[in-house]
């Protein structure tokens, strides 16, 4: 066996304990009984050790360095094929990561972590950030611990955006929010100027079993693989892969509001997708060159089917009727325009979470100020609910009435996540990109929405997106896939020509 | 840490690997999208793999000698509390049967087993017992020299039973089976020479949504614990163990006779309400101490609670009302008498998973004849489909059309294992001993269950059969539960009776 073929299974070795791991944590979610908790915990913790000790073999670098892969030049020796130099590259950048940051320093931000989420639980409950600011302010210096682990010669910010979005810099991303946002700004204000949509028919009720029906049939639409996957009810969807043949998404079904589910539906289908696609090469299938390229591409499949495709006048068009019928009484009388209009209303809102297409980029931007100023020190962790507030009633024209509902809503900074946020937003714009290009190539989305030919589109995501997985940067990937790097404009003439039609302007 | 704690810590940490592997086992059975077979095939190899190492850990065995444990004194040192023996003769027995058997050996019957099972589905579809037999001669070979690695010194077959019925042999087994069966041949004469039972009502067709319903409902009649276990739906039903609070079981819906729901349901409870009912001590909760004592003990409680309490007057008194509520219009009109009598109706049938609880036994009496035959070298596998149809013409007085109704109905030996059927029988008859004992002991169970009172049977179970766990071989825990050892007349006398009532003699 040569180096790379060693490399490779060393690879799938500690891949496959790692899946074992999404099997528990998937069954915890779904089906676990309660009281299972505490020895599901244990044996989750020993998997993630196991999987852990097999990433960082030492072996793993030997391998790495034979094949000429240096921190310098993590693709390795020039002379190899370019798949085998991507693969290079990934298993350097994983492997560095991994075996960078010391053991104690994970163990000391995991107990600290564990205390920070409980403290954010409690605070968020009792509305009180002072009880939260001091775990805060640990998470912000554990992740500037950990960014000079992982590269001191860059600033902290750089190095935390770069572990979820490779390549990503503090720079780039606000080169690329800045005039987002105001786009996002103007936009609502012309919004803002009109009448409001009606959506109350959308808050009929509507019970559970008839809406799990619904996301089955969107399933069936959108070409989901029931030979390879599965969904299931969870207090918040998800999708996880159990294994290459084995991605599983979650739903949640509110009684009061059946597009909760029904998008939710789609929008995870969106990352199944985008995982039962990925397939760079068959000597590579159980590798990490068949992970997703990055976060943010990976939202990009969601929203795209979420909200270029489930969200389009074509695609309720075709499905609005069988909706109809599975959902009545809720429904009947509902003409399509009415329900394209409700499913696409625009409303500046407090929670991220609940956000519409338009304002979602700006609940993210604020988030990206934030944080970057954070660790950066520009801002101080006792001045964040001022600053939340002030940028609300900036961008989205809303003052939160308290931090529960404002700085205190989201997990993510209480759980170490920094540097995560920018992603989601980052998902739209390539979204829109890629979306333009089909269309530049030949491939009129909207046409094969309208058309119900939604093979067209998943085959040229499956092409120029899916196949690909971890082999190509995601500035790469978008470059190769669109023929150029980001462009906001996009996503802010997709929007304008959507919602200039939903609001008449 | 001292010798005992560190040979249970071992202990616990290989058993969680084993439970791992239990999550795999079931999420497979249950829930896995089908095209993720290969990979979790790999998944589950290498948790075995793991799992396998950890038990046959050399560590284990020297903390077992320090402890004073042989195989001559599997107990240990005789001045260590009686607990703590009982755990090294567990530990001993499972280390010693571990490691005894040569990793080629195992690995060599693995593949010949894969290549078996497949050669008797097969055999079995196309009839043709002849294509089967080079395989089953395999099984039996294989199964001589594992006796031989676990104990020359011992006739192969006592050895095979021991695996699954620890201090079983076969001149005991025969000393049980022989009256028992011509008991069991006697009782039926009676029931034949009677007018048969009307069962066709149970026939009804019946939705699978309906009898789901009251499978929940019998688990809670039945006082299934939710928060430590679950229930789902398999092709075959069976309890599985996740974890101490974690017992699942499953069940399937044959849509036109709901009593095989009902009632595999209240099987497969008897074994979980067993398994969740362990706990010989806290620092044993996650040790070998904590395993059933038995095959046969487990299957007595399963049996117990399917057919003594299940499958009484008493509890159809109770629960036949709220049953035709819930499966209208499939029971309506129906009285109890007819009810009782219809889901206790007798026959002999081909089918040894459809046989009925008197003519059960006589099954598993057959298979015992013939597979100690075979290991002893009595019987030629040519000879077998002979020998079996012969015997249940004997015995049951109906002959098999063909082997793959007769003695290719049953996948055991062709995965090799031999010896695992006394179990069943077994169980019948400590179920039927341990009720006795509780009348004895001032409990009356008949009367409980009359008085809808299951809360005193069960307490009485878990404080004298479930609670000691592995503490207790099969054979001190019915002496120490009864006051006797394994004695089938009190499973003959229950058959009598309750039968002379059903058929009227």
């Amino acid at each position: 066996m040569n180096h790379l073929e060693r490399l490779r299974t060393l690879d799938a070795d500690a891949r496959l304990v790692q899946r074992i791991g999404a099997v528990l944590a998937w069954d915890q979610e779904t089906y676990m009984p309660p009281a299972a908790i505490e020895e599901r915990g244990d044996q989750i913790a020993f998997i993630e050790a196991l999987a852990h000790d097999r990433q960082t073999s030492p072996e793993i670098g030997e391998h790495l360095a034979v094949l000429g892969s240096t921190v310098e030049r993590p693709e390795g020796d020039p002379t190899l094929p370019p798949l085998d130099r991507a693969y290079l590259r990934v298993m350097r950048r994983a492997y560095d990561q991994a075996t960078r940051i010391p053991t104690e320093l994970v163990a000391e931000m995991a107990k600290a972590t564990s205390l920070s989420q409980a403290a954010w639980a409690k605070a968020r409950e009792t509305n009180d950030f002072g009880a939260f600011a001091p775990h805060l302010s640990k998470m912000v210096e554990f992740n500037k611990r950990i960014a000079a682990c992982l590269d001191p010669s860059k600033p902290p910010y750089d190095v935390l955006l770069d572990r979820f979005e490779e390549g990503a810099t503090e720079a780039g991303v606000k080169a690329v929010f800045t005039p987002l946002r105001d786009d996002l700004v103007q936009l609502m204000d012309k919004i803002r100027a009109r009448p409001q949509v009606d959506d109350a028919f959308l808050h009929a009720a509507c019970p559970a079993d008839k809406q799990a029906k619904a996301s089955e049939y969107l399933l069936a639409a959108l070409s989901f693989d029931r030979d390879r996957g599965r969904m299931d009810t969870t207090a918040h969807p998800f999708t996880t892969t159990l294994g290459r043949d084995d991605v599983r998404i979650t739903t949640r079904y509110v009684e009061d509001y059946f597009p909760s589910s029904a998008f939710s539906t789609i929008h995870e289908c969106g990352h199944a997708l985008y995982e039962l696609g990925i397939d760079p090469a068959p000597e590579y299938r159980r590798t990490g060159l068949a992970d997703a390229s990055s976060m943010a591409v990976h939202e990009s499949q969601s929203r795209m089917w979420e909200n270029m495709v489930g969200r389009s006048r074509g695609f309720w068009a075709k499905h609005l009727p069988e909706f109809q019928r599975m959902l009545a009484p809720v429904l009947d009388g509902v003409d399509l325009n009415a329900f394209y209009k409700a499913v696409n209303r625009v409303e500046p809102s407090l929670i991220r979470t609940e956000a519409d297409e338009v304002t979602y980029g700006l609940h993210i931007i604020l988030r990206f100020e934030l944080e970057s100023d954070l660790v950066a020190g520009r801002l101080a962790v006792a001045d964040v609910p001022a600053a939340w507030n002030e940028r609300m009633q900036r961008l989205l024209g809303v003052t939160p009435p308290n931090d529960a509902k404002g700085c205190l809503q989201d997990i993510h900074w209480s759980m170490g996540a920094i540097g995560y946020f920018p992603s989601y937003a980052l998902g739209n714009l390539y979204a829109a990109q890629l979306w333009d290009a089909m269309k530049a190539q030949g491939l009129d989305p909207v046409a094969a929405v309208d058309k119900g030919d939604l093979a067209s589109i998943l085959a040229w995501l499956r092409d120029k997106v899916h196949k690909p997985g971890a082999s190509m940067k995601p500035e790469d990937l978008l470059r190769s896939a669109t023929g150029s790097g980001l462009d906001p404009s996009h996503f802010v003439r997709y929007l304008n020509h959507k919602y200039g039609e939903v609001y008449g302007f």
